[in-house]
């Protein structure tokens, strides 16, 4: 018998309907013999809607209301869960985070959990109830709700598994598990089995969405060990836990790309000491994260400075390198925002030398051009032209050995297939 | 200089626009100099949505858990208001009603409150804030969340009015006051500018659904004074408070009308001794409100037993006359829906005999049958023929001497009217 915190997203609660698989889910989990706590995201679209009615109000809403508003979405899920399971004959508590006793510090709509007091879900889950638990929320030193953030109950859930001592946290979603690419893109890319905190970790922050960053790196210094799984099939996903000598010794663990960034080129900067610092401190001081940064060679004492930062932080950008030119002496400036970044990630790569060289090699004979490099020990991400994005995945899957055998058909369900074998009932 | 507590209902927090609206209101009511606390509802038909969620899980929700999923609507128009007082650089701080301290008994979906902690409303009244309270909620002594039943809002407003010692609590809504009858169906009805809480509570008693009985009778009980006033006009409205002798000596003060109730008629009961009261203990025992009870005479060792009942009891109703029939040896039972009681409300009533002869001897000259009576010291309810309820209340409130002069304009508003000179943002 094993002590489970089952996550279920937005998605997963978007109707009735969904709710009443959720509910189902969770009784199968009961009746293998397992104890269960849940936790869920609000219903679909709600977040999005609540933000939209505040923006018609306020142009910019105190982050404190924008908390107290945006937390009642979960606490309307939360409800409804719990009604379902009561309706199938199940006890059922729920809890808004405040309850779940996490608290959090004050930096609200992006608190960071700090404590876990989690008596009542335990006293719940000793009196036979089936605890629900509203995730990304929480309650700061003051008493206001807070909420975590983007995938805020990702961490809930993590959080909640560390603090009543689960033995696995099990974050479901409409996906089977992690894949060594995206199987939109790479039809022949593998569910992995298990993969190390690390690994997942460079896997997420390069921009693989089925699992959050926050969330892994609370459950790395947790030890908590994650299950990615589908919430419509009842196959094992990947479980995410410390890398051990079992753990398959593969080069290269997965690829992941990302095309949410763009290109900001300053043209014909004067190539003299000090401006490049003074362009990457002001934006810096502006929150534009700046990821790569490429330096052409200087050509009769000017150059062309080049980064990629994320489009969410482009007008930022613009603001800031636009106050900029005439006082560093610079031409114009330009977006190129048909960049692509493909990551290849593995801890094997630490110990296997040559990894860029084959990288580089495989996308020369396809003839993809590369923008920019950067690498960290266990990752090696290419800045390349979005176009050839899927391309490139495809060859570099092949080229480091990760193609399965078979296409999985999972994975090629169209939402109305998923949608029909949820109705199915499993 | 007053300190105010401000209560506006869905209707007038059902769109940004309306929510934009109140917080001018509060905002106006400030700069008059004086101290504000906002109570408010759920957006329009929020509560309802929810209720139908619940109601596509379960057949029969837990109340702990519809509680939790009931309190996100005010919560959310809670914060929206806040929003919109800040973004008109007002600073607003929203309290749930466990933060704003009301607490109540245990009893979901319909708890009393028993305490009112305001402490945190006190500080932030300090801190120069607008505090913003949601309705109908609090919190029980386990530490979860409870809703207030039926027109709670209005008796969360007077609890905390009376919880931070205020000088009046506002209720704001879409009708201008009191009145001395609907003017809907008496155009010459008269707003009043003070009511006794007696006769207030006789009012709302009898139907007259400005003001919530409960919130009425916590008014009474702690001595809070009440204006009931329109949320569209800053004109003045109803002041509900003690009687006193500066009060105006009418024998009546209002009349109210009711066509919510169904009249139930068992026919052919044997008249034998016991039968009525098994008849009416089965009843209460079923939780159905018999209000009025007519016995016709005997006729042959039978008679017919009618009691009116609110209408949403006449499922209970019916469910138990039906088994009674066989048992009682009665004939069959007729439902009669076309009823409507008028109650003739009056403290001055206690001191001038007449009242009842002279309201017979009205309906009689025009012709209107009187099915079944009932009486208080302070009320007169005489029950008729629903189609005849509108000429029944002109006819009664021009005996006693209640018609005003003039036809006032305001209650002539169509509701669009209403709304263009909400949006003119007086």
């Amino acid at each position: 018998m094993s002590l489970l915190v089952c996550k279920f997203g937005g998605t997963s609660v978007s109707s009735p309907e969904r709710i009443r698989g959720v509910a189902k889910r969770l009784i199968e989990r009961k009746r293998a013999g397992h104890k269960v706590v849940a936790v869920v995201s609000a219903m679909g679209k709600t977040t999005d809607e609540l933000v939209e009615l505040a923006q018609s109000l306020s142009q910019r809403p105190s982050p404190r209301e924008m908390d107290r508003l945006l937390s009642t979405g979960e606490q309307v899920s939360m409800s409804l869960l719990a009604m379902a399971l009561e309706a199938r004959g199940f006890k059922a508590m729920s809890f808004t985070g405040e309850q779940a006793g996490i608290c959090t510090d004050s930096l609200h709509l992006g608190a960071r959990i700090v404590k876990v007091h989690a008596q009542r879900i335990l006293n719940a889950l000793s009196s036979g109830a089936i605890p629900v638990v509203a995730g990304f929320q929480g309650i700061d030193e003051q008493g206001d709700i807070t909420t975590l953030g983007r995938g805020g109950s990702d961490t809930t859930a993590v959080a909640l598994a560390w603090g009543i001592n689960a033995d696995v946290c099990e974050i479901y979603s409409d996906v089977p598990g992690v894949y060594s690419a995206d199987p939109r893109i790479a039809p022949r890319a593998r569910k992995l089995d298990e993969i190390s905190y690390d690994d997942m970790l460079e896997m997420s922050a390069a921009g693989s969405g089925v699992l959050q960053m926050r969330a892994v790196e609370f459950a790395k210094k947790y030890h908590v060990v994650i299950h990615s799984r589908s919430a419509f099939t009842s196959e094992a996903g990947t479980l995410v836990k410390e890398s051990s000598p079992m753990m398959e010794e593969a080069v290269i663990t997965g690829i992941a790309h990302d095309t949410s960034e763009v290109k900001v080129v300053i043209r014909a900067v004067p190539d003299s000491v000090g401006v490049a610092a003074k362009v990457f401190s002001a934006l810096a001081a502006n929150r534009v994260n700046t990821d790569m940064i490429i330096q052409n060679i200087s050509d009769k004492g000017f150059t062309d400075i080049s980064f990629t930062c994320p489009a969410a932080d482009l007008a930022r950008a613009r603001d800031v390198i636009d106050k900029m030119i005439p006082e560093i002496g610079a031409k114009s400036v330009d977006i190129d925002d048909s960049i692509a970044k493909i990551s290849l990630v593995g801890t094997g790569m630490k110990s296997s030398p040559g990894v860029a060289a084959r990288a580089f090699a495989t996308l020369g004979e396809n003839n993809i051009n590369i923008v920019a490099i950067s690498t960290s020990p266990i990752r090696l991400s290419i800045v390349i032209d979005s176009a050839q994005v899927a391309q490139a995945v495809r060859c570099l899957h092949s080229a480091f050995g990760l193609d399965a055998d078979e296409v999985f058909e999972e994975r090629q369900l169209s939402a109305e297939e998923i949608e029909a074998k949820l109705h199915k009932g499993r």
